[in-house]
Parts: structure tokens; sequence; C-alpha cells
């Protein structure tokens, strides 16, 4: 019989770890043999398999309340047939030779594209392969599905963290603007979760959205009222903040913030306008990575969905549905929201990005509407018990799992 | 029956208003009225103050569970007498005027020299006046206690947030350095907390302490000695990292970070030398006030000392007790680590600055000792639970209490 290949791709996210829990633990209830990629696609390429069935159920539950990517994870894609021929034969070989037959490909939008393309390598080698996508992004951009298992998570950090901030900001008899950058570098949705840090009656936070083109004197005068209403301002910067020419304001100041995109520079050069316009101080918070990792913040929804795709993609590609990714469908019932699983053609996800939708945006372009958090809120719901130790969260890893002859 | 006076001062911290709960508490509990500055000295000199015995328990009491400075902070300071004459006579008439017979001062070092002039002010006008300080701040650079109440919370949220994105950079087949830059201008507590991050067994996170002079070649090679062994290197730098010759690196390269020393920048300007000097990535997190804010990362220990100490505070005030700063000392029991209150003179604590001691720090320069290991874990002991509303921190407000006709 042949076996089942779990594959993460791109960044981690808090809850990565769970679907991997869903996926062992489906196969293992169907009694196939289920391995993972070392270090995603990279560790394809190479043969690199762990035998999964090595690991003890304690070990896959621990492993899926970790943050990160328990197996590796990379960036590595695969090129279309005609530009890689000699990779596509060489990633044929491995599948053949360990006799895969399911591939679970955990990933974002350009993973879903590695994902098409390893469905068409199986047709082109003759391979008996199922390739089915489990979706997974804190950007929450994946075209199709309701949210991408890490969304939730990333957002309920963010708006949690930023709430607590408020209080300390507002504390001070000196004004004073506390300014946030968040991931998302093409689309809005964890800035535009910063909004729900407001508490009930308080003004939200301001949101410079990747979607909106940068407007120095709309920004200018609304964070004038906000410091003349309550002697502070929190705003919420998209690493992704762009000019109205389209280029993005941290790579325009390249030299000022390092030349590293990925440092992100937003928040620090917004804070540098402010001062020199207003003569505010503004302090400047670039949560970076933390975002994406925090364990302790994560929402239970996200966590409980992050498993069931996890686990219903064993049965997808079991059933010989291939070429396929798992998409959540939110249905309202009387016991509140739940999330309907469906399969949506690869081709229709692939490379595509899902930004922040215009009735989601505010006409001020420094808000979201109610339609916005009338989506988000249902995501943020429940807790997830973090196990501390001597202090500390227990995030200790069990043993890397040997890899397949 | 004069009035008790309580006065935050400085930066918050996530745990300073729990002080302000145990001084309420032990105040109403020795029937004796109580009324807080409103934004610290700055309010006090204005005659705004807040009569507390209008509030419910429950408001104190939840007052008691938020982060920032529940009745506002100010880094206003009080000036010698010579330098301020009119100055004191305002604050000695506010002082007569509300029947003050007790003030209680919240602050760190700076805010201890305005607790010990305002003892003198007493005594100079002729007031009925006990002042007693009680220690907080994050920066942990109080001289003559254990700790100092706000600290431990912090290192909690340093050394737990760093240790899930461990988990997360790491799990990336592509070599990456992680750089987190903490709080703690003049000393390294808060740096040296994020050794704690590291996993039973595994390689703790470089420091870069302000105690020690930057070394660049003893980090590159320490650097590149970790991206051979695991392909990822974490390091923690201090907002107040220094060349040899004594200047901050954030402040040498101040225009490349905006001017804004407050702002932080020796983890980007870190980032931009690893690129330069290795080649490697390096990605950057500024938590800025979030680590001193993390209400849902708080030590058990340091909100119930930050509780006994401000109960304490008000007994030593009410038995004639002024000019002191009640000080934190260690007891090793049976039963553990617990910490006994003893009033230390104003003058001992006032405007001096507890750096790391040099038998916390390792030869190497970029690690902590296992004595530094052997102080800090039992300030990490214990979570307080924190209640969510609709999925985010339930951080209601109470009213902000009248202020006294």
């Amino acid at each position: 019989m042949s076996r089942l290949l779990y594959l993460q791709s791109g960044g981690p996210t808090a809850v990565l770890n769970r679907s991997a829990q869903g996926v062992i633990e489906a196969a293992r209830a169907q009694g196939v043999a289920v391995c993972a990629a070392a270090e995603g696609l990279a560790g394809l390429r190479a043969g690199r398999l762990l035998d999964l069935d090595t690991a003890s159920a304690a070990d896959i539950a621990r492993l899926g309340s970790l943050p990160g990517a328990a197996f590796g994870s990379s960036r590595d894609i695969l090129a279309p047939f005609d530009d890689d021929a000699a990779g596509w034969q060489q990633l044929a070989e491995v599948l053949r030779r360990f006799d895969i037959g399911q591939v679970l490909l955990n990933g974002g939008n350009g993973s879903m594209e590695t994902a098409r393309l390893l469905q068409q390598l199986g047709e082109r080698f003759a391979l008996p392969l199922q390739v089915v996508g489990i979706p997974k992004t804190i950007d929450n951009d994946l075209e199709g599905t309701d949210f991408s298992p890490g969304y939730p998570s990333a957002a309920k950090y963010l708006a949690s963290s930023l709430r607590e901030v408020t209080l300390d900001v507002r504390s001070m008899a000196q004004q004073r603007v506390f300014i946030m950058e968040t991931m998302g570098r093409h689309v809005g949705w964890l800035t535009a979760a910063c909004a729900l840090a407001a508490l009930p009656g308080e003004a939200a936070p301001l949101l410079l959205l990747p979607e909106v083109a940068f407007d120095e004197p709309r920004l200018l005068a609304a964070v004038r009222q906000r410091l003349a209403e309550s002697g502070c301002c929190v705003i919420a910067v998209s690493e992704g903040l762009r000019h109205a020419d389209g280029r993005f304001v941290a790579q325009l100041h390249a030299d000022a913030v390092y030349g590293h995109e990925h440092l992100g520079g937003a928040g620090m050069w917004l804070a540098q306008r402010l001062q020199q316009q207003l003569g505010v101080k503004a302090h400047v918070a670039l949560v970076d990575c933390l975002q994406r990792a925090a364990r302790h913040l994560v929402s239970a929804v996200d966590a409980q969905q992050a498993y069931r795709l996890g686990q219903q993609a064993v049965a997808t590609a079991l059933a010989g549905q291939g070429g396929v990714m798992l998409a959540l469908q939110r249905q309202q019932g009387n016991a509140g929201t739940d999330w309907q699983l469906s399969p949506l053609p690869l081709a229709a996800v692939a490379n595509r990005e899902r930004a922040l939708p215009a009735d989601f945006i505010a006409a001020d372009g420094l808000s979201v509407t109610p339609a916005f958090d009338a989506y988000l809120r249902p995501l943020l719901q429940g807790e997830q018990p973090l196990a501390f130790a001597d202090g500390l969260p227990d995030l200790r890893c069990p043993a890397w799992p040997p890899l397949l002859p």
C-alpha cells in the first residue's frame, strides 16, 4: 500500500502544526503509512522524508501544540515542467522510490501553485498521485476560503497586544503616539485586525492599509484630532504601506531602514514624519515573527479548523480527489458560527491574492466597516491553554523522527 | 483625620496597578481616606486629586488587574528647594489644603529622589507628612531591593515570546538570524532575561548587554558558529548597546534610525551589520512598550509582591516611618523562595542605578552565568489568569473617580 506524504511550505504560523497533527492522526486512523518532507519541498527534492510511523501518539499531540513548522519548511517552489524538466524528473523518482500515493501540501497561495504542478507531475509521470492543498497563511490572502488558518491567531495576538499597550500609552500625561507595524506586505487583513483592539465605545486605532494609498494630510488631520481629544493616538501600519504611485514607503526609504524590506520600516518612517510634521513623539513596535509564533494567544477556532482541515485532507486524498485545496465556508447556525470544508480546484487559488474587500474599508480610508468586525469576531473566539514549566511556556520538542531509508 | 495620597510616577508596568490596589485596600481596611494624584506629580501640582473613597471595591479590584497607570503618570520630577522655591510652596499649599498626611510614591530611581525631596518639603513647611516609596520599574535598576515590581513580568514576556519565535526561526531551511531589541537603556536586566528563552539543553540567545562594550569580531564569530551548528541564530540586544567609547550604537546612527533614541534602533543597526559582514538575512523585533504592558504574561510572583508592597507601604506610613522606600529581600525557606519587606532610607536608593552585577555576566560577554538564572527563575513563577471577552482580553476600565473639591 502506498504512503501519504505531508509537506509544510512557506512561513510558519501558530497553528500550522495543528494541521500536521490532524493529518497524521487521520492517516493512522485509516491505517495509512505517513511521512513528512524534512524542510518542505527542499527536503522532498533531496529524498529526505521523515518516518512519522515511528513517532508516539503523545509526540504527535505535543507537536500539534507547538508554534513553527515541526518538520521544517522552505520557500522553495516548483517551476513549470518546461523550465525545470530535470527537477520534475528528480521529484518523480523520489515519489516513486518512496511509493508516495498522496501529497498533502500545507501552505499559502504560492505553495498552492506548487501543489497544482505536483498534481500535473503525477499525471505526466504516470504516478498514482493525489495532491491536496491545506490552506495556511497569517496574511489571510488565499482565495476561496473564508479564512486561512494562522490568520485568526495572528489577529488575536495583534489586537490583544495593542489593546494592552493602549492602556499604557494613555497613562502618560505627555502627548504621545504609538505605532504598531504589522505584517501583510500586499494585503491589509492583519493591519485591519488591529481595529478590534479598541475597547467598547472607544476610538479604534487609525489604520494604514496597503490597499489604501498613503494620504499624509488626511492622516495628520486624524492624528491631530485624536491628540486633541485624548492626548494620545494609536496607529496600526502595514509593512506594505504604499504611496499613491505604488511604491512602498519602506522601500522608498530603503537606505534609512537598511535596505531590508523584510525588516519592516514603515512604522519608523511614519514616526519620523509625525515628529517632523506635528512635533509629537512616537513609539514604534515591530513585532515581526512574534505575530505568527504567539502560541500563548492562539484562537481556539483557528486551532480547531486547522486540525479539521488536516484530517479532512487525508480523507479527500484517499478518496482520489486530488488537485484541490480544502476551503472553509462559513455556516451561521443556531449554535453560532461554524465552518464547512469543501474542495476547490487548485487552479482557482494558486498564485492568486485576496486583498481586503472594499466593503471592509471605511470611507475615511483609516478604519474598517462593521462588516469587517462581523467577519473577524467569530474567528477570534476561544483560547487554548498553554502549559508553563518553571515559569515559562513548555515548548519542549519531541525527538526528530528518523529519515526513511 | 488626614488623608493618604497615592501617586504613580514614570513609565507604567504590567503590575503597577496591583500596587495601587494594595494601597487602596489597605487604607480602607485602616479607615483612612485615600486619594490619588491625577497624572502623578503633574496632577498633584495642579491640585487634581482623585477621590478614591467613592470607588467600589469591585472597581478597585478591577483596576488592579489592568496594565498601564490607572490614575495617570508623568515623568515630572521635583527639583531641590533652592532651584524651585515657588514650586515647593505650591506643593505645600496643595498638601495642606487637602490635609495630606501620607504620600505613597510608586516609581523608579528618579521618582525616589522626588519622594526624598517631598519628605524634606514636609519638614520645611511643618507639614505632618510621611512619604514612603513603593518600587516599580521594568528596568530592575533600583538599588537595595531584590527586584522591582514590573521587571519579572517584562522578563517573563520577553523570554516567553523569544522562546516561541525561536521555534519559528529554526523551522526554515534557509539560514536566518532573529534579533529582539529590549528596553533597558543603561542596564541589561531585561536583555539578560532573554537567556531563559532557551529550552533545556539548547543554546541560549546571544546577549548584547549595555554593560559590555560592543565587540563586533566576537559577535560575528559567535553568530558564524551558531549558523554552522544549527542554521539559525537568535540575539537579544539592549536598546542601550554601546561602543567601547561609550556612545550608544543607536545614537551613533541616529540619522538612520530617525534621531529617536526612544524608538530604538540598535536591533536594526545590528541587522545591517550582520547583512554586511556575513551576508545573512536578519529579522528584527522591537516590542517597545508591549514588554511593560503584557498583562497576559504577568508573573504571579510579581503581581503578588507588587500588591504586598502597596499594602505594607500604608502600614509603614501610618506608623510614622516616612523617608523610606520598601525593599524586597529574598528568603529561601522550605516552602521555596519568598520575600520580606523592609524599609530603606530614600537617600540610599534615590537617583542611584543598579547595573547587572559582574558575576551575572559570563566571561564571553555574550551570555549570563548560572547565578543569573538562579536569581531570575523564582521571579517568573506562576501565571495570572486573564479574562477574555468576545475573543479578546477584557480590559474594560472603571469610570474615572471624581476630583476632590
